[in-house]
């Protein structure tokens, strides 16, 4: 597996034959790359900095939700380290084509398709795809390219390098709604001039395990422990993420209003339970279950449909009820969806683009509850008409332009669906994560902990942002976690057998702390502190009806995490 | 002299009793009471912050260039400690009624109008003049309160809470145009319902020397030197600021489109010069030399007037050219002034305001030498569009909205009309002051070095920062500091015989020095770090054509600025 380095700027390719970076895999190796070669205090969207795509150990082997990548740069929106995965086959592209990693440098004012294959790397022209919404653009590449090709691409946030703008990849059916989607890393590649990436894995063979047997016998247990689990096994299939609606809006930490409170009156409506039950009524091209990536047990994803039964969007996940829904007053599926779907097709962050339509409900800029007119504002993203650039900036900036007192944001990034006030862990991820505010850097809902005290939740949060870094390194989709948590030993032999490189549990952790710990070392000599640990001044003052609580996680508890991982 | 405590919320006032800021005035008095009193991390919007209004010790003595007052607070825009100072007669009115200072708490969302006479505080309805221009809304403020007062006030863009957003005060004419322009105090204003102070100082006796004859004494060599000095005495009263266009456009230091280099093809047009005789030739309101405060020497402000001999704005100063003219591509001191005006009524920072449309120019949201669209678009400020919202959130915010790379700004406030390739040494004030961009906090322009060699800048900026903070707490203008330089014992002098209590040489630089440090000392426990002591990264790169030279001081040079001063 090679790590390929392609200077945008000058249009030339060239393989890492150092041994730098052996061992290493999706975050833990994008971290690293970022950590050694760009300068903290450069522009993000300048020539230094470097966008990295890594996909995992085990990608292409056929176990279980592990051909995640894992996307790295310094973001234009927290100013510090950003690492962003996502699922799909792109990355399993990668790993056919025997690429570990892609490091692309410099920048370049106009933009290219880069293509591929087992023949090398060229550089196309990408006129015939800019400004065009995801979903054409990769109706073309495909009639360009054939039809046995995974790509990568930014949509028009991306080419106006917009903090909201992410990367696309796609999914099993070639569709591209697979994003990574957090920290605006699709400017970062806007300013490389990098439109697509095509991967057309034709003519390359596929990849053995080392070891046949021991990994057969591993991948075996690991299966068998995933549909031993329930989460894995019944309740991620049959209600997606979306099933957390139910379980935080009774906790009072389903963000509603900008986050104001943290439960929806109409929560009901756009519940896990009410999104299978309209998918199968409705039949047709949706689907309540899906899997993102080859072989996945887990399909925690979905199709969904209109009443005439054709597809709207996919997936409609737990993260985008609650920003684009109970977050913006709004208490209908189909609402949810159409938002959704012209959000992904513009290649932006959900997450983002729901905070920021949140905060300027809060400013009587748009009105809560009111789909039509955020759908309106939403199509001023493509504009780029100011409206629409205020909306592409993500909500920091825009509270920072209406002078707003209540931004959920930590280090620039907007909270995903998740009140800290009601999950108290989460909160303490929000407030330290090198990534800035990201359930995924710590997730702590399903944690057995009482969510509404202040304690225990710095030691949750720590062990949760432990298990996440490990997962996000190993590529692997951290949903399986539940089934394999306190036991990595599988894993270990999994890569063992599978790479023929030996893997230990202990090494696996080792991985993970030190990718925390160089995060933590880029991010302070960028320029943060412990001052950046910390949630927005509201949530400590301001009693969230729902949860009847305020955030009172003690200050300096919080603030003791990341500091063995450097000498801030 | 007394400090008075406002609460906004409870509308409640009470006497500082404490001995906590005794023998402090100025920044020296703002900066502790943030130091000491305001949350480092607290939201600059938020209760937590306080607005303290200052001013020196000589207030109301009759020494020329000695009733300036600073404001301070924690700034929405660079989120540190900030001191903007300006002259004009509010400072003395407060000096009139006994006042040292004001101290502003908590937070509002209606307007008040807060009216002290000798008789105390009240507070009234500020509904009357919300939403007008300024200079409407002080006509309305007199009628109300009679002839005898002295305001200060925001504008529109303050009500809006916007990053550009300035406190005005009066001049000897009684007009609201002596701002306290930086780093947005008018946004802290309104979030506290500040619309505007009335100091009425109808009945309250003159302040007298404590020692007449050795004041008498003192302050007939302090003018005497002032009229020695060629700066003082002749290019101020003749040219103004202005007087600097050539200066900097022979360095390559003039802000030319969007400081992408540092001369103009238009410098004549809009030259000290050019000003002065345009002034003169029109005669009727327009006047080349204006004291903003009684009996001030040095008369560095104008009047510019149109063509019909009538009053368009005051003052046409070169920051207002270098910001608005060259930086813009205009080259026609009618435009200039016309624009001025409007940011001017509009309560707003022309510095960063003219920053932020080059910013949008170079991003060709407007066209460089353009007028007419420059002044449609600083009326959508008032509207508050989402282009006026963004114009009023500073030329940092622009930058990332629209993800340019060329962002004149540090610790995000935009810079002064100083390319800093061009002038090194201020390029170092910019890095380093705690204040982020600002030539007030150190300006070197006069300097006897060579502006472009990289050699001798940081010396020549740190002796500046100390000057400028020593002036700055002396609640002095800083265009005396050519006069007294190296002989501050008179200034002591001046103060122990107007005050009565011993003041002396050392003392005044120890407070200077403790000033800086206890603003740097702040900036470190909200979050600023030696990564934040930088220029954007394209003046390092890319060379000022102008001037030559990129900006190449020594960044290990620059960053020992502070250090002994914190802990950092």
């Amino acid at each position: 597996m090679k790590i390929l380095r392609i200077n945008m700027k000058n249009l030339t390719v060239s393989e890492d034959k150092t041994m730098a970076y052996k061992g290493l895999g999706g975050r833990g190796l994008t971290s690293k790359i970022v950590h050694d070669e760009v300068p903290p205090s450069c522009h993000p969207l300048g020539s230094f900095n470097k966008l990295i795509f890594a996909n995992g150990y085990l990608t292409g082997s056929g176990a279980s939700s592990s051909d995640r990548y894992s996307i790295g740069a310094k973001s234009p929106l927290t100013g510090g380290i950003k690492e962003s995965n996502a699922g799909g086959e792109s990355g399993l592209f990668m790993g056919k084509l025997g690429i570990r990693a892609l490091v692309f440098e410099d920048v370049r004012d106009d933009f290219k398709i880069v293509y591929i294959s087992k023949d090398g790397v060229t550089f196309d022209d990408a006129t015939p795809i800019l400004g065009k919404e995801l979903s054409e653009a990769v109706d073309i590449l495909r009639n360009t390219y054939g039809k046995h090709i995974a790509v990568f691409l930014i949509g028009i946030t991306g080419e106006k390098k917009m903090n909201i703008a992410a990367i696309a990849g796609q999914d099993k059916e070639k569709e591209p709604t697979r994003f990574n989607g957090r920290g605006g890393l699709g400017a970062v590649a806007g300013s490389k001039g990098i439109k697509a990436i095509v991967l057309d894995a034709e003519g390359v063979e596929r990849n053995k395990p080392k070891d046949k047997e021991q990994f057969k016998t591993a991948l075996k247990t690991y299966h068998k422990w995933l549909m031993e689990t329930p989460g894995t096994a019944k309740i991620f299939p049959e209600l997606g993420t979306a099933g957390l609606v139910k379980t935080t809006n009774a906790l009072g930490a389903l963000p509603t209003r900008n986050f104001s409170t943290g439960s929806f009156e109409l929560a009901d409506n756009i519940s896990g339970e009410k999104l299978r039950e309209t998918i199968l009524e409705r039949g047709g091209e949706g689907t309540p279950t899906h899997a993102c990536m080859p072989g996945c047990i887990i399909r925690c994803s979905n199709v969904y449909a209109n009443k005439a039964g054709k597809r709207v969007t996919s997936p409609v996940e737990y993260e985008n009820i609650g920003l684009l829904g109970s977050n913006l007053g709004i208490g209908d599926l189909d609402d949810i969806a159409e938002i959704n779907r012209l959000i992904n097709e513009y290649g932006a962050d959900t997450i983002e683009t729901g905070a920021t339509l949140g905060v300027l409900m809060s400013q009587n800029i748009l009105s809560f509850g009111d789909a039509e007119s955020v759908l309106n504002a939403v199509k001023e993203i493509k504009e780029g008409s100011p409206l629409g650039r205020i909306i592409g900036g993500g909500a920091e900036l825009a509270g920072k332009l209406y002078g707003a007192y209540r931004v959920p944001t930590v280090k620039g990034q907007s909270f995903p669906a998740y009140d800290p006030r009601g999950v108290k862990s989460l909160g303490v991820t929000f407030a330290t994560s090198p990534m800035g505010a990201d359930h995924t850097a710590g997730q702590t809902i399903r944690a057995q902990v009482d969510h509404h005290s202040p304690e225990g939740q710095v030691k949750t949060s720590k062990l949760a942002q432990q298990v996440n870094t490990l997962f996000d390194a190993l590529g692997m989709c951290y949903f399986s976690a539940g089934a394999v948590q306190g036991r990595f030993e599988l894993l270990a032999d999994l890569i063992t057998a599978y790479t023929g490189e030996k893997m230990t549990d202990t090494k696996l952790k080792n991985i993970a702390s030190e990718t925390l710990r160089i995060e933590h070392d880029f991010n302070r000599k960028a320029g943060f502190t412990k001052a950046h640990d910390r949630l927005p001044e509201y949530l400590y003052y301001e009693m969230n009806e729902a949860s009847k609580t305020v955030f009172d996680v003690p200050q300096e508890e919080v603030e003791s995490i990341g500091v063995e991982s450097n000498d801030r």
